[in-house]
């Protein structure tokens, strides 16, 4: 950096009216002429222009290595050519292809949505009144326990204590109905699979934060039932102690809040800027249209091509196509990414006034598979720290089998979110999470390298990994499976 | 670059054996539990994961930028996989079309052209027996001088530089014939464009080392006759003052030496280090044949496939084989510039003991044409400078109007380079370079600007003006002229 700064310095102070005078030797040479007067014009011919030892700069006899810059400059130049070469290139060949009126899904489809969608959130209400019970006994218990000897405190709590196995067997029927009457229901009565999975996504998050209020309300009541020894809590609940948390109103919120970690109280912003809302909101309406055509016009063309080659397993062609549907698929995950992280999230925490928007941090840099998946989706992150790895860890499990743990969970998750909706348990998405497994393992020692070398070839192993091979082959192969079993992409 | 590191090095102070344990606010809540004792595996549900205000790093309200390098890793990534696909869809497209025996070219053309290698530097010796001649007369005149008075002095100085428009005429003869009579016979008489371009290009070099002989000399003769005046000479040509210079040791030396700059001394290095000479041959070696390997592959595909686009003057399709091969073209194009000016001329160089080993700056970060023009080819850009640019300027003309002569001067070279090995005088190389003045006009001021972002735009616009449109357009051109007079690129 420094190097480029001084050579654009020198560059600058030498810069006169034109094109050729912009040197420091030939500078040399000229003040040199202008001291032998007036035979200056016909010395000109003269100067020594190769007065020194000088090395070529990109030679390692050079003191001095020069800035590259330029050369970034021209991969973001190359970059936009190439693309804007295919853009022509799928013009000529397929017109446009964007459509609004072909978009076609069954009405069956939006009213079973609807309906998941009104029905989802009910279980976090069941969820509710079955803490309040709890809540309310341990409540009598705490109160009753004043008046008596310790030998009878200690035999309430235990008679208390016998139903909390039902209390942990209500959630678990209540939250597992969640899950499960979606999955059944956009697994057999919904064909498209856009809306399979909004749906699909939605009983998801609605079952983790039943999880996170269920364990995170059994430890708090645990905490409220044994008041003498320090409670361990976090200052910040000293605001809204057990059971007082355990209203409608802290339910609602925890509901709506951008987290999957439930709180009794949450860091909060003072108060709603409604022209950030807008802007984000923007940002999301605009990414989304953005992704809708890209995936219209260039992504849907691809998967299609490549159809015949993987039935005809034709390695070299699906290679091709991979690489070719990398480039899209890889605008498209960021325009996601950057959709729902960056601008709805930030959006649904402006209106919720909640503070902490930490929902990813520089996951780009991350230089082994380990810090991408801790860095990319912080919410989820969160809770299978909080409610899976920690408890576990707890409980005596090495980190390695609770992160075993944290991922085959994650596995199950992520193939129901993308094999459900389109019809196709092929497991790819199951097996693609397990696989960060050992990739984790393989590129641990690189992100700990001091060579800023290692972390590099950390980081490339991510990209091409995760961005460059994993997504788009997947989506290649649940697009081929779909196409398998229905025969077309819509019901056009 | 700050934040990166402070990022990084958290990660790895945090990182232990497990994926899930790298994280800060997790940590805490791990520290209070631990202190909290006998209840920590109870306890593990509740720790505050949203314990503070933050912001989204992408975000306007955070502090701190993120680092960006990820994307940076990201860009090559993608750049290689597009070509890697490119290379893919080619082979399977074409197959491999690399064929050395295909190689054809005219028996005449070889014998042609090896003459014209073999006389084109007897004209040098021609420019050698002028100077000495001159060189004696000049001696004499000075020698005579002493025994006689002021007016028989001038007298006979008068007398001696009236014969000089003979000594200009005579060099004029002899560099225009050298130039004329390779432009003839490569135009009319050898039909392969390689072989054409070989004799066109040395028979430019030396005739630019010509004038620079006779000019620099004729500046020399006239500081050695006016002795009396400072005589404004380098300081480095006191080892060898004129006319002791005029030895044709002196001129093979400048001859063989990689500068188009004549002086009658050149620092020198005290050995040939023939490791370093060996390995520059190898790289221009490798660098030729992979050049030769993608133009076979690569270019020659593409030029073919434009033949009709261009006859049928459809835009689109123009634009888009000019951007497919604009890739292709501008790696060559960096490839031939390394395989020349670091390669070739570094290995020259040394074996010559030539100490000035500038033959480029760093023009990949010119943020201007003109700084492009002023750095890329140092060799030209110093002949031009020392033997047209000053002395226009000393003779009262603007640098404006100097640079203009320049540019033209080198506009004519570069179409007499291209156009008449190619047997196509369409002017496009003439028009490129002619059109390099308002391009360096509108750039000069981003290259003053202060802001980086100036410099940036200036650095864009030299890589779409010159290697992104400029070069494949002009290949494109030629191309089509070539296939329009002869049907075929070669005589295969």
């Amino acid at each position: 950096m420094a190097s480029r700064t001084q050579a654009t310095t020198t560059a600058h102070e030498h810069s006169e009216a034109s094109v050729l005078t912009n040197d420091s030797a030939p500078k040399q040479a000229e003040v040199q002429m202008q001291r032998s007067g007036p035979r200056r014009s016909k010395y000109r011919h003269v100067a020594a222009y190769h007065s020194q030892l000088r090395h070529s700069s990109l030679s390692r006899d050079s003191d001095v290595t020069p800035s590259f810059m330029g050369f970034r400059n021209l991969m973001v130049l190359v970059l936009v050519a190439m693309n804007l070469r295919l853009i022509i290139e799928n013009f000529m060949k397929y017109g446009v292809l964007i459509c609004i009126k072909c978009h076609d899904y069954r009405k069956q489809d939006l009213v079973l949505g609807s309906i998941l969608f009104a029905l989802v959130p009910c279980h976090l209400i069941l969820a509710y009144i079955i803490e309040l019970s709890a809540a309310s006994s341990a409540k009598k218990v705490v109160g009753e326990q004043k008046k008596k000897s310790d030998e009878e405190k200690e035999r309430d709590q235990q008679a208390f204590r016998s139903t909390w196995p039902y209390t942990a067997f209500l959630h678990t029927v209540n939250a597992t109905l969640c899950l499960a009457v979606t999955s059944f229901v956009v697994y057999f009565y919904i064909h498209h699979p856009g809306i399979g999975t909004l749906c699909q996504l939605h009983a998801i998050i609605v079952w983790l934060k039943n999880c996170s209020y269920a364990f995170t309300n059994r430890d708090l009541r645990l905490a409220f039932l044994n008041p003498s020894a320090d409670p361990g809590l976090p200052e910040i609940y000293a605001t809204c102690p057990y059971p007082r948390n355990v209203t409608i109103d802290n339910l609602t919120y925890f509901w709506l809040a951008p987290t999957l970690v439930y709180q009794p109280v949450y860091p909060r912003t003072a108060s709603i800027r409604w022209s950030f809302v807008a802007k984000r909101l923007a940002e999301f309406v605009g990414l989304a249209v953005f992704i809708w055509l890209l995936s219209a016009q260039y992504a849907a063309p691809v998967l299609r091509n490549s159809i015949d080659k993987i039935a005809t397993m034709d390695i070299a062609s699906i290679l091709e196509r991979v690489m070719k549907l990398s480039t899209i698929s890889l605008i498209i995950w960021l325009a996601g990414f950057f959709a729902l992280f960056q601008a709805l999230l930030n959006a649904l925490a402006e209106v919720m006034r909640f503070g902490d928007r930490e929902f990813y941090t520089d996951w780009w840099n991350s230089s082994s598979l380990g810090g991408y998946w801790r860095s990319w989706n912080r919410p989820v992150y969160s809770f299978m720290k909080r409610h899976v790895f920690s408890p576990l860890v707890g409980r005596g499990w090495s980190p390695l089998a609770a992160s075993g743990m944290v991922f085959t969970l994650s596995a199950i998750l992520h193939e129901m979110l993308v094999g459900i909706p389109t019809h196709n348990f092929i497991g790819v998405a199951f097996f693609g999470m397990m696989f960060q497994l050992p990739l984790i393992a393989f590129t641990a020692p690189l992100e700990k390298m001091r060579d800023p070398l290692g972390k590099t070839v950390g980081n490339c192993i991510f990209w091409v990994s995760f961005c460059l091979v994993g997504q788009p082959l997947g989506a290649l192969l649940y697009f081929f499976a779909w196409q398998a079993k229905y025969g077309s992409v819509s019901r056009m």
